[in-house]
C-alpha cells in the first residue's frame, strides 16, 4: 500500500483547486480563509507542482476575485484562475449570441466587449440579490418569446456555504427557468468537460497527471473524473456528513 | 356525428372551471374579465348545470378571491370555489405538520388556525413579490436542515398570464427548491387527483358526468383526464398556438 501510495503521488504534476469551500468561505464581508489553506497554497507552489484555480465563482470579475484572494493571503495571479464568465464570452462570440444577462452586478464588466443588443439568449450566473421576482420574470419572458430559447448557465451548483449560512446557487434558478420554458440549459463551468479541459490546458498538465480538489461531489469530483482526472473531496465548505451512505466508512469518500 | 354530439352533451351534469385565463386575466389592478365569460357563467347557471370553480389561485384567500370575481361581474359564492390553501390546511392537520409559509401575504389568513411554531415542513404558494432571494434562501435552509424535508407546493404551474404579461408560477420555484434539496415536492392543487376529487365532491357530480375547462394542458386538461373526466382547453389565458404539434389541425386540441 505504501509503495502504491508513493507511485500515485509521483505521477501528479499539477493540481486544480476549487476555491469557495476549499480555500475560503465566501461572505458579504469578503469571506474568511479556511484554516491551513493559505499555508497549503504556499507549500504547493514551493513543491514545484503546477497550480490552477478552477472555480464556478460568478459574483465578480476574475480580476476582483483575485484581488480578494490576495487580500486574504493567497499568492495567486489572474492567469491562475479558470472561471465561467470568460469561457461564456468565448462561446457567445463563437456562436454569434447576444446575451441578456441575469448575473451579479460585479460580473457585468466581464461581458463589456460582448454585443448585448436585441438579445437572442439568456446568460444566468450566481446573481444573488439580483435574483428578484422581476428579474426572473424578465429573463423568463425573453426566453419564452424566442423561437429556440437558449439559456446559458454559469454552473449548475445546488448551493454553497457563505460565512452566514448556506445559499441557493445558480443551479436552482437554472432549474426554475428550464421548467418554466420546458428547455435545457447549456452549462458553462464545472462540471462541463470543456471547462475542465480548458483548465487543464491552462495548467499545462494532462488529465492523468492532475488532481482536482473540491467540496462538491458532482461539480468538482464527478466532473473531473469524467475528464479522466482523479479527484479529492474536502470536508470543508458545503460538505455534509449526512450525504455519505452509511454502509461505507467516511474515509472511503476522500477520493 | 350530430347524434353522438347530443348524447355527449346530455350526459354532462356539471362543469369545473379554471379561473385565471378562462374567466379573467389577473393583474395588479384586479384583472379584467375575458370577453363573454361573465355571460357564459350566467348561462351555465341558468341552464341548470352544476358549477364549481377549480383554481390553483394562491394569491388571496377564497373570500377575497370571490369578492374580486363578484366585482368583475361573476355571480359566484365562496362554496363554489375549490382552491389549494384549504386543501393544504386539511393535509397539514391530518399529518401534524407545522408549516413555514412562503406564500403571498394575502394568502396567510387561510393558515390562521394552523400551528406554525418550530416548522417541520415548507408550504410554497404563488408568492409573487415575496419570491425574494432572502425568502428563497430561508425556505431552502429550513428544508436542507430537516432530517426528512417536506415541501408542499400549492400547484406546479409553469407560468400564467397577467394583464401586463406572462409571470413565473409556483412550479418554477418548486423546481428550484426540489433541485437544491434533492427532494420531490408534494403537490396540493391541480393536477393532483385528490384535489380534483374534492372539487367533484363539492360539485356533487361523478367524473364521467363532469367536464373540466381550463387553459393549461397539463394541470387542467391532463389532471382532469387522470380523474376520469373529460376536459376542454380554451384558447385564452396562457394558451399559445406554438405549443400545438404541427401535424394536427388546431381544432383537434379543443378536447
Amino acid at each position: 500500500m505504501a509503495e502504491r501510495g508513493r507511485g500515485w503521488a509521483r505521477a501528479v504534476r499539477g493540481l486544480l483547486l476549487d476555491v469557495s469551500g476549499v480555500l475560503y468561505d465566501s461572505g458579504a464581508d469578503g469571506g474568511v480563509p479556511i484554516a491551513g489553506s493559505v499555508e497549503a497554497v504556499r507549500r504547493i507552489k514551493a513543491s514545484g507542482l503546477k497550480l490552477q484555480l478552477c472555480t464556478n465563482e460568478t459574483q465578480a470579475t476574475r480580476e476582483s476575485f483575485v484581488r480578494k484572494l490576495r487580500a486574504l493571503g493567497f499568492d495567486i495571479a489572474v492567469a491562475q484562475v479558470t472561471a465561467p464568465a470568460p469561457a461564456a464570452c468565448h462561446l457567445l462570440r463563437e456562436r454569434g449570441l447576444r446575451p441578456h444577462l441575469l448575473v451579479h452586478d460585479d460580473l457585468v464588466p466581464e461581458f463589456a466587449e460582448i454585443d448585448k443588443t436585441n438579445p437572442n439568449c439568456v446568460v444566468l450566473g450566481d446573481a444573488a440579490e439580483n435574483f428578484t421576482y422581476a428579474n426572473l420574470n424578465e429573463a423568463f419572458r425573453l426566453l419564452i418569446g424566442m423561437e429556440k430559447p437558449v439559456l446559458i448557465s454559469l454552473g449548475k451548483g445546488r448551493y454553497y456555504k457563505e460565512t452566514d449560512g448556506l445559499k441557493l446557487d445558480v443551479g436552482a434558478y437554472m432549474k426554475a427557468l428550464e421548467y418554466a420554458c420546458d428547455i435545457q440549459a447549456e452549462v458553462v463551468g464545472k462540471p462541463s468537460k470543456r471547462f475542465f479541459e480548458s483548465a487543464l490546458a491552462e495548467l499545462g498538465v494532462p488529465p492523468e497527471q492532475a488532481i482536482m480538489i473540491g467540496d462538491d461531489i458532482v461539480n468538482d469530483v464527478g466532473g473531473a473524473q469524467q475528464c479522466g482526472m482523479r479527484a479529492l473531496q474536502v470536508r470543508t465548505g458545503k460538505f455534509r456528513v449526512v450525504s455519505l451512505p452509511l454502509s461505507l466508512p467516511p474515509s472511503s469518500y476522500q477520493n
